[in-house]
Order: structure tokens, then sequence, then C-alpha cells
């Protein structure tokens, strides 16, 4: 490269460490990286930057690693306004006896709009820069989004049966493809469906959402096999597992993101894996509604794609891909009874490039790469918890608190500096947020401990 | 009430939640609690404070929640200087070819010293007040504690086999009960015999030493049942599992502390519970380490006293007790298959009062009670990831990051103020800790991540 020109960049971070997650498994000591507009331009050693790169703007970062914004591949912004109402029951009861009902009364655009808002701030303070959102009212959840200038894919969900967002499977689907023309030349917002699960959508909507998906483009994003029982209900039924039909169905494919999954028998892995379809682990979730365990090393070792989501925060309680990462880097190895399972590099892989390729996003985000957008978390590493550092990938996995992270970038713009946002109305979102609180606490009569 | 007096206090503090957690599942709203030296002298609604307290110092702590210093019922603080060192390994790999070679490399006084300030700082940092500690040089142990005033069980370990510490068996009880006598009449220094585990302390020491513990009235520590191979190699070998062994020797007992223990039969479960042993859980190592799953609901079920513990941060990789309870609250639903196992006031208990009489010092600490020492946290539950707050407890243990702890109090003394240490010298902290970094790095020639 001795003939190499002068790159002009908005912006040089000059970090300690740069963990770029491609190539696979390389982290570069004392490194640069530049931005220009919403792109990463360079990246290369700090001693070359003077003779290679011409930029307005210089950052040291002294004691921080920098890595590809965290990708949260499944979660429901909105129920952010719900976290700890409902703790330390099955996913039946919390679904049938708490979350339905309290979403029945509360859900609205102003409930979505507000609870994404509190949501996004949270994932931006623990960098997170693109998050998968199934929930009602998905534009409300769009226009949050772009005021943050965070990156979202919009599942927009589908059911059988009416809720607040539409009366039936037909309505449903004709709102989510409507978003799907309002945003397809958004750089930030993104669409897929969302067909709840299984059990909650019948075969003709799902046979239509994957002509659909095919025609559009886009994924298909669907809660499967998330319990024991949805399956052997399935089974008793019917006689297939959920996959078995869903492949009968003709929706096992490259576009299918399958949540959960926590019991899949060997069939089901080798159908999912020779489908290509892609699995988000929300390890959290899973151990907090006593849903099951799902075989990440297993799924790994079959091929299949595994994403990391945080699921909604009602369920988990909160949007940290950090302690995410760790949970799944720690459960994956006693499920597997091996302590190889899921090592720290894999997991930071899952939280990142993974998600994108989930997300059918992997050419534009996932990695910190040139050409690829600049989404980007600063990780401080001066924290006694961080000490000492023999190696920051493991620190960033198995001793990271989300505080740690300073500085947050999605597209090149900077939101999140020295831990303070950089336009986020924080004030506001307190506000909204306590108004919920009063609200929901007062009309649900809460047995549990005074708020 | 009517006729009482007014109370003199050093220190009135106004919290909006108090969490006292004796009695069980309390919550008491804008409360003060009073200190007068190092005790807690008065707990009363804010209103009845002018009327009833007078206090030469006033605190208001308005969106904080306080807790008992939480205890942290296992770890071996020097090995904190390890983190990071050896992930992603078997317990036995992890032993034997890392860690132990790395210690009879390294260990002496000064590692030891180094290694526990560092790992005190962090503990106070993260609303830890008392901890129980097995390793090698505990008098340094007990140095740095005294320094920092935290409080400490200090287990002295036992071995067959020569270590930097000692050369026999003989040889580390003497050390063991001198470090006794040395520390008999502190308040803040507890001791304790730490057998290392049945497979590496013979039958002579273990009935010395349930003689011992037995004449100087303090329990024994002790690692037990922590993998299904240290099980069956023992019934192997001679045809008994070693808490079987144990028995026979007479060693269960309310003294004796079991730690892990993720590897127990109905019959197990019923010797511990019948003899009164306390288990000490430690699900992030168990679960890093493929060691197992404890099964904490049916030991609470069967009785037993199941305390809470990190263990080293070699295998953890932090010393974070807000990380510990929530780990332990969700795996506990998953692996009993049941989400009311385990809820949070149970977890935050296990991190407390049940610690407090693991180590025999339930009377003096592990709840906030008029008469036992000022050992207190006050975590700020203002941050988006605590909102909206229904209940603090849930958001304590399903949603909060150690960084949120404020202040810290150990018998009395302020320790950590608004996040900031009182009086530990951590720049010095750093620099020794970086001055081991570069030895161990360099000894051990990593072909991980550069550092």
């Amino acid at each position: 490269m001795n003939t190499k020109s002068i790159i002009e960049a908005d912006l040089l971070i000059q970090a300690k460490w740069i963990i770029p997650v491609r190539p696979q498994g390389v982290v570069f000591k004392d490194h640069c990286l530049a931005i220009r507009a919403n792109k990463i331009v360079a990246i290369c050693p700090a001693e070359e930057v003077t003779t290679s790169i011409n930029a307005a703007e210089k950052m040291l970062l002294d004691s921080h690693a920098l890595i590809p914004g965290l990708i949260n591949a499944h979660g429901h912004s909105p129920m952010s306004l719900l976290r700890g109402i409902a703790d330390d029951i099955s996913l039946s009861e919390w679904l049938e006896d708490s979350i339905w009902p309290l979403e029945a009364k509360f859900v609205s655009e102003k409930f979505v709009r507000h609870g994404a808002n509190l949501a996004i701030a949270e994932m931006i303070r623990s960098g997170t820069t693109c998050f998968a959102d199934m929930y009602f009212y998905p534009e409300q959840v769009a226009r949050s989004a772009l005021a943050a200038n965070i990156r979202v894919q919009l599942a927009s969900p589908v059911l059988d049966f009416p809720t607040v967002w539409a009366q039936d499977a037909e309505e449903y689907i004709s709102k989510a493809t409507r978003l799907h023309d309002d945003y397809r030349h958004s750089e930030l917002i993104h669409t897929a469906f969302g067909p709840h699960a299984p059990y909650t959508v019948s075969d003709a909507p799902l046979l239509k959402l994957s002509t659909l998906a095919e025609e559009m483009d886009i994924p298909i994003h669907m809660h499967l096999h998330e319990t024991a029982k949805e399956v052997s209900d399935a089974v008793a039924a019917d006689g297939r597992t959920p996959i078995a039909r869903l492949k009968q169905l003709g929706l096992l494919s490259p576009r299918l993101v399958c949540v959960h999954s926590t019991e899949l028998s060997d069939e089901d892995i080798a159908m999912l894996a020779e489908a290509g379809c892609h699995v988000v682990h929300c390890p959290e979730s899973n151990l907090k509604l006593a849903s099951g365990f799902c075989e990440v090393g297993k799924l790994s070792k079959a091929g299949i794609n595994v994403a990391l989501g945080t699921d909604g925060c009602a369920s988990n309680n909160d949007l940290d891909m950090f302690s995410e990462m760790r949970t799944a880097a720690l459960l994956a190895k006693a499920v597997a009874a091996d302590a190889s399972a899921l090592p720290a590099q894999q997991a930071l892989e899952m939280a990142t490039i993974n998600g994108a390729q989930a997300l059918g996003l992997d050419a534009q985000i996932g990695s910190l790469e040139i050409g690829k957008y600049a989404d980007i978390a600063a990780i401080n590493l001066d924290a006694l918890n961080s000490m000492p550092t023999f190696n920051p990938v493991s620190q960033l996995v198995y001793a990271t608190q989300a505080s740690q992270v300073s500085h947050v970038w999605c597209a090149g713009q900077l939101l999140l500096e020295e831990g303070e946002f950089t336009s986020l109305d924080v004030h506001a979102i307190r506000t909204d947020t306590e108004h919920w609180r009063n609200k929901i606490a007062a009309a649900s009569q809460l047995r549990t401990q005074p708020g």
C-alpha cells in the first residue's frame, strides 16, 4: 500500500483496542478508525495515521475498546413500561393473567411511543445501535427510532385475533405492507413480518406471509418452540411439531428468524439447518419464564446462525446486551456440560454479526469494516471490574457492566458521549415514564411492594 | 410508643425505600435510618424523625433503596489478579493447566495483598460489605480488609500437600489457629477453617478440624460436591459420596458451609438438612466451569440455608453480587422448571441474611435492624434501566447494575459516597494491578488476545 492516497474523514477515533468482529478473532491494539459521513472509511495502526488520514476531528479513547454497535435481535421495546410488573410466574400465567390484560387496558399510540423512547434510551446507553422489534403500532416505534437516530427492524405483528392494532390477519398484514412501503427507502428503518407464534397464527395467513416476504424481500420473525408445552400441544393437536408444520407450509428458509427455540428435537434442528433459518436466543427471558434451555452449542455445530436478544424487558427485566452476552456464554457451557461451549468471542459475534445476518443486514452492519455503517460502541475498560485486562474480549463478555459504555455512534452520528446523551431528551422520557407508572400501578392494584 | 425519648444519632439517612430484609418481605417507603457509632439505632417514617431522632448529620437519598450490605459468602479474593486469564475450559483443566501453575509461580504475600486490595475495592464499589475468603496468606487479606474497613471471614486453607503457604496439614492447621488467635477480638476480621475439598484433604486432618472448630466455635468452609466427577470418583474409590464420608467423620453440623453442591442426591440433601449445614451457591462459577446446576429450589424446600457467592473472579469473572443475585434467581427457575422458584425477595435474602447465617454472623449483620452493625448499601434507582419502579426488590434483583451503588457503609463508616471511595487509594491499586498484569502476561506467554 505504498501508493495509497490520503483518506479524508470527519472523525478519527484512536482506541486502545478495536475489536472488529470480522475478520474473526482479530483484536487491533492502538489502532484508529475513521468515519466519513455515515460510514467507516479506514482502520489502521495509530502510527500510520498521520500519513494516511486527514481528519476534521480526532478523539482519543485510551482505555477503551471499540466494538460494532450491539444488535438486539428480539424484543418488544414498548414493554419497557411494564418492567417488573409481573415477576416469578410462568409464561402462560404471565401472558394471560398479567401482560395481555394490562396491554388491553393501556396500549395506545402514546404508550408505544413513550415505551419505545424509554427502551431506545436504555439501549443506546448500553451500546445497542440496532434492534428487532415486534409490537403494536410499529409506526410509533419507527418515529421514536428516527428521532433518536437508532436502527430498527420492525416485525409488524400478525395474529388471528383482534387486538388494539388490528381486527384480523388481513388487517395486520395490510398494515405491515403499508409500513414497509412507508420506509422502503429509509436508511435506519427496516421491516419484517412478525407472525406472533404458531399457536396464534393459522395456516392461511402464514402462507400469505411466505409469498409476500419473498416478493418484498424481508424476513419473517416469529416466536417458535418457546416452551415444551407449545410443542407437545401442537403435536397432540395435529401430529406435527410447529417447525414440521412450517416446513410443510414452505416457511423454512433463510428469511425465517426463529425466536427462543428452546425445545428442538434433532429432526427440528436438521430442518432448520438445511433450510438456512436463523435462531434468536433470549437466555434471560427463557430462564425467567422457565421456558427451557436453548442448546446453543448444538445449534452452532449444526451450522445454524444464532443471534442474541433480550426479549421485552417485562420478561428480562432490562435491555442490557452485555448481561445477555454473559448469560448466554455462561449458560451454554453448563447446558452442553462443556466449559468450552460458546467462548467469549462467539458470544460477541452472536450480539453483532450474527444478529446482522439474522436481520438480513450483514452487508451493512455487524462488524467494523470499511464500507459498513459507522455503528460503533466504545467501552471504557478502566473500571476496577475490568482489571487486569489480559484479553479485552473476555472482559467485555464476562466482566463488563453496560454502564461502562462511554460512546455510541449510529450511522456515523454520535448519540452518547462520555456516558451522556448528545440529543435525547431524557428529562421528558423520565416524566412520561413516571406518568405511565402511576397510571398502571393505580389500575393494577399492586399487591406487591409499595412503588 | 408515645413515651419514647429522643434518640441521639451520628447520621440520619432518609431514603425513598428501605428494604431491611428482616422482617421478611417488608419495604419501608420514605423512611429514615439512624446510625450511632457502628450500629443501627433507629428506623422510622420520615415524618416522625423530627420528634424522635436528634442527628448530627443528615443525608437525603431521594431516589435510592437502602439494603443490608451484601455478603459474598464464597471467594478467593487475591485471584482477582487472574481475572480472565483462563476462560472457556473445564474445572480440572482450569485448575491443573492454568491456575495452579500460575499460583505456584506468582503467589506471595505481596500478590495476595495486592489482589485482595483490588477485590475489596471492586466489592465495596458494588455494595458488598462482608466476604468469606479462602486463600493462602490469609493474614495479608486481613491486613487489606482492616485497611479498607470491610468485614471478612477468612477460611484458612487446609490441604494434604505442600503449597507456598504450608508444607502439610499440620502446618496449615497451626497457621489457621494462630490467625484465629490474632483476630479473636476483632470487630471486622472473623475466621473459619477452609479444608479445600474432599479430594484434597484426608480423614485425619478433617477429624482434627471437626474438633477444633467445635472448641474454637468457628465454621468449616469447604468446596463440596462441586462436580459430578468429584462425586463419582469418590464413590468409585470408597463407595461413599463425599457428604456420606463427612457424615461418618462427624463433620455434618450447623458449622459446615458447603460450597457449590451442584451434585446432590436426595439422600445427600436429607443429610445436609438434618444436620443443619449451609450451602453457598455460586451460580456464575458453576456455569462458567460447566460444573453443573445447584438445585436451589429443592435445597430451600428441604429447609437448608442457601447463601450466595461469586467464587474467585478467575472463574466468574467479577465480584458483582447484583449480577450473581440475578443469575441465581433466573437460573433456579429454569432448573426447577418453575418460574416461581427463587423469587426476587429470596435472592436478596441469599445475598444478605442467609450469608450472615452461613458465616455464623446473623446476630450482627445481614439485615437492617436496630442493634445490628450499620453495614449498608444505597442503590440509586434513578437509572433508565430501573424505570418505571413498580417494585424496588424486583429492580434490585432483575434490572440493577452494580454501578448504581452510590453509598456504602461498613460498621457505620462511610466507604463509598456518590460512587467515589472515601479513603481507598485507587490509584495505588491500579498501579499495583498493572504491575502484576505485565508480569503474569509476560510469563504466561498468552496465546489469546493482545493485552
